[in-house]
């Protein structure tokens, strides 16, 4: 038996007692006549003590030549520390040691094993196990654990079922880029990994399986963003016999618990936003609702004057800034900077100071007298003591800018505070998107969304009008979960891949196994899926999901730890029939 | 809302309220005056009733229209049923219709959604949303999500981790055959999906973390036999700090849990074996203990006569057949021809009949004397009235003839009850085992388990009889986990491998980031994984385990219901630098 206790248990009350530890030296500190080892598990921290006095002197000798991350076996008697050390749980004890085995050596550590370590991500992921040591990572992949499993014991209590969906599946053009399997046994014919196990999940459906979920990986082969993973994680469930309402109930439910039983959070009803709206409103279809400074539309109050700037755009939206009039002129060009800046894209911005006697002061004063500015205060909602700034142009473009800024500056304000969690529905998604490079509409869920109730009909004349039975669980301003009602009829799905552009050969190449199935008794069904990664980093209060995924990738895809991908050998492609084309 | 209850829940204590049910029509009985529908779905079965006193006459003629597999919304009242059927929860009551909308309608389904369909497994795998509505099927698919449920509940109160490893990793040509995942972003590279966990799972106890668990998907590219699966789900178990002692109690305690828990089984303490004494006693590692038939070694009371193919054999082994006296000669003739069909390849089979009189008669009976037969009765513990069967010859082949022989004849004579359940340890395995074609000595369970202490010198003159600390667990005759104590020092790791024929170089290439890992302070080690597919089966009282997948392939690793693998389209192919070589 390697330990009898684990190193965060031990209390006053086992004082005297004999006990077995296993670990880490995290560290000795050797005062010639005592050592003292701070032994490391993952349970905490137990502090060992040698002394002259009652340690044989082989033993002080051993004890004196342990090295940082050894591993190490010892037997001792539980005492009370003389000076105790309240920072840590086991704080009020030592152990004693009589005997002390060394399990494994260690190489000095190429970081130091601490919650804040010398060690750069590089050398943090290529030793991904030394990090994983560090209390950070560890504390995040076990809070990782106890949400997965909170989330799987609510629906099973509500009567879902966890169904296992295949991972070897079939390759769909439509959406991202599928990684692909070639099959040995099937010459020349390729599997996929499944970027969501959509269509079984509606599959499950027709089966009559109700109330399903699973926590499942899912792939995409996509150009990675930071914070991007080629295999991710999904909470995915479907229901049938729902309208969205049941949907939006339900999974309000799923999160509020998980808000109370892992933060401590009650929330008692989320708010609901409709798409329009949230664009309006935030220009931002997942609106960080923690904090105000919503948009206000200027268009009315400024296109009056000759300001041409304003005059000739199509949008003119401001917002107030908190406090902003205390900001220097050379704090608001640094602004100005910012938001010109190519990854936001601004021409320039407007701004208009809310003095403390009530009179203002804007960049733009020979165009817009204090009536003018009264009116932005007004319709923005700024106060004595507050910024209005102002953005203009094209409405799509403007709104994504200025809701950057807005972003920006909550950040700089501290607005966005990691222990408030503010949820939020956004609904009545649009059913399709113009892509503006290839002017053509696809899904903006996906293909199996269902437009509005009597919005089919607008599909041939405005199809950017649709609206769809589709919905988004936004949580302080990170979309978490997305879904929609699908379809459930053939000749619906048949209409919506035709505008999609597939051809009548392809839906049926691709989909038909689906068209089928809905010949067969299909119910009303739809669902929603939760990024779990990303949903446990904001539990966490974290914005980056890497220290929750126990072995990420980098931005390359590359696992630099265990080195992958990598060459396979020329039987292997052989037997694959496969030749490389470099 | 598409229903206020479901199709299984409903009482006389309901009689006279108001419901809305939804579900499938499994069925129409049309009396004209009256009609009755039993309306399904996941939950049960309720009848719905019409009749022309009450119903309204354009709503007994849709009802009278309906069709199997049609999906209705109903609503109506519940009624006391005249003539009750005690077969089903809701046999007491029925719903009078006064309202029936159709939802969606079914073309008639290509097998009957009964619990004995008319459907062939083809037909089946090819609708498997509508055998997922068969009760066998769905039960089978409920019943592993709950056992999967239990096992979490159980390894999470114990303190394990759930913790997601990659499913892109690398290849490793040993062991069986990886699928392989070709990189776009990195040329010539290719990623290989994870046979197990096993190497990750050990980096998690150089973590530190401890006591680990995963249900995850693994992957093996092998020729598929019956009842095997390109992609099959393990619990994958690890834990730091321990001796086998600790592993075979811990996981001991999970599966005396899942019995108690699904089955209602108690089992105090499971026995132990070691794998040679399971190998002489039953010619098989993992024994079918729920029924006796032990093999007795018949070589001493055989070879003393001139019966030469006796004398010529490595080994002479029978069993006892219990009851087996009664079978007539065309009986055992029969038999004698099923351990010389091919897949047994016995060469022949020699029994001794133990007759009422307490005489012998066999067919060797010019060889053999009463008092030889006596002893072969004694050796295999055959009764009066019982059948002593005896195989001679290599002793490899002929335990495994015997075994196949011993299994038959427990299933003729009904002795493989699926109710009951006979839990195993195999412990001591080999470390090695000879290929026979190729001459060389390949890992048994794999090359990270450790072999037992002390008996590492023997691997360069007796690599065979190097045992491991390497342990089954074995459930009816299944191995349902298996796993072992690991190597946790590099130049332990480094000799495994040389012994299993890697050079240094492809060591490094291939394992070098875990002997890396070892030089950190790794801790020592030991897992366990059991088989998710076949244990659920097993605990379900089933031989197969398709049911208990949702969407199982084919012995060609086809999808045959989406069609998968499939061909992939020519940008695909040059985006991943391949050609096909046909």
């Amino acid at each position: 038996m390697y330990r009898s206790h684990n190193c965060g248990e031990l209390r006053t009350s086992q004082s005297n007692t004999e006990v077995t530890l296993s670990g880490w030296v995290q560290g000795v500190r050797d005062k010639g006549f005592m050592i003292y080892v701070d032994l490391r598990d993952r349970y905490g921290i137990t502090q060992l003590y040698f002394d002259e006095e009652r340690t044989e002197k082989a033993l002080m000798e051993k004890a004196s030549k342990l090295g940082r991350e050894f591993v190490i076996q010892v037997k001792g008697t539980v005492i009370d520390r003389a000076s105790k050390n309240p920072n840590i749980p086991t704080g009020e004890i030592e152990v004693l040691v009589s005997e002390l085995n060394i399990l494994n050596n260690s190489l000095v550590p190429p970081f130091t094993i601490e919650d804040k370590t010398d060690g750069g991500d590089d050398l943090r992921m290529k030793y991904r196990y030394l990090d994983i040591r560090r209390n950070p990572v560890k504390e995040s992949l076990i809070f990782r654990a106890k949400v997965t499993q909170a989330v799987r014991n609510y629906l099973s209590n509500e009567d879902f079922i966890e169904v296992e969906t295949p991972y070897l599946i079939k390759s769909t053009p439509e959406g991202a880029r599928d990684f692909v399997v070639p099959s040995r046994m099937n010459e020349g014919e390729f599997y996929a990994l499944p970027q969501s196990p959509q269509t079984f999940k509606q599959l499950l459906m027709v089966g009559g399986m109700d109330k399903y979920f699973q926590i499942v990986k899912c792939f995409r082969d996509e150009d990675l963003r930071a914070d991007r993973q080629p295999e991710f994680t999904q909470i995915d469930c479907e229901m049938a016999f729902v309208e969205q309402e049941d949907i939006l109930n339900t999974f309000e439910g799923l999160t509020r618990h998980l808000l109370k039983e892992v933060n401590g959070v009650e929330i008692e009803k989320f708010p609901r936003l409709l798409y329009d709206d949230a664009m309006r409103l935030y220009g931002n279809d997942k609106p960080d609702i923690r904090f105000g400074m919503e948009f206000g539309e200027l268009n009315e109050v400024t296109q009056h004057k000759d300001f041409g700037v304003f005059n000739s755009a199509e949008l003119v939206v401001g917002i107030a800034v908190p406090g902003g009039n205390s900001y220097t002129r050379k704090e608001i060009d640094k602004l100005i900077d910012w938001v010109k800046r190519p990854q936001v894209g601004a021409l320039g911005m407007i701004y208009s100071r809310c003095n403390e006697d009530g009179s203002f002061k804007s960049s733009v004063d020979k165009f817009f007298d204090q009536d003018d500015l009264a009116k932005w205060a007004e319709v923005t909602g700024a106060k004595t003591g507050d910024l209005v700034v102002v953005l203009s142009g094209e409405t799509n473009k403007v709104r994504a800018q200025l809701s950057a800024l807005r972003m920006e500056l909550a950040e700089r304000l501290g607005l966005r505070d990691p222990k408030e969690f503010a949820p939020l529905w956004v609904i009545d998604f649009p059913l399709l998107e113009l892509d503006e490079e290839t002017g053509h509409y696809h899904a903006m869920h996906h293909p199996f969304t269902s437009p509005k109730p009597g919005q089919i009909e607008l599909l041939d004349t405005r199809p950017g009008d649709v609206k769809a039975n589709a919905y988004d669980l936004v949580l302080n301003g990170n979309e978490i979960g997305g879904g929609s009602i699908r379809i459930h009829d053939k000749a619906t799905q048949a209409t919506m891949l035709k505008h999609l552009g597939f051809s009548e050969e392809d839906a049926k190449a691709q989909f038909g196994f689906l068209m089928d199935a809905f010949e067969y008794g299909a119910p009303p069904h739809g669902g929603i899926a939760f990024g779990l990664d990303r949903l446990v980093a904001i539990l966490g209060g974290q914005e980056t999901i890497r220290d929750f995924i126990a072995f990420p990738k980098n931005n390359s895809g590359r696992d630099v730890m265990i080195d992958a991908p990598a060459p396979i050998n020329d039987e292997q492609l052989q037997e694959l029939h496969l030749k490389l084309d470099l």
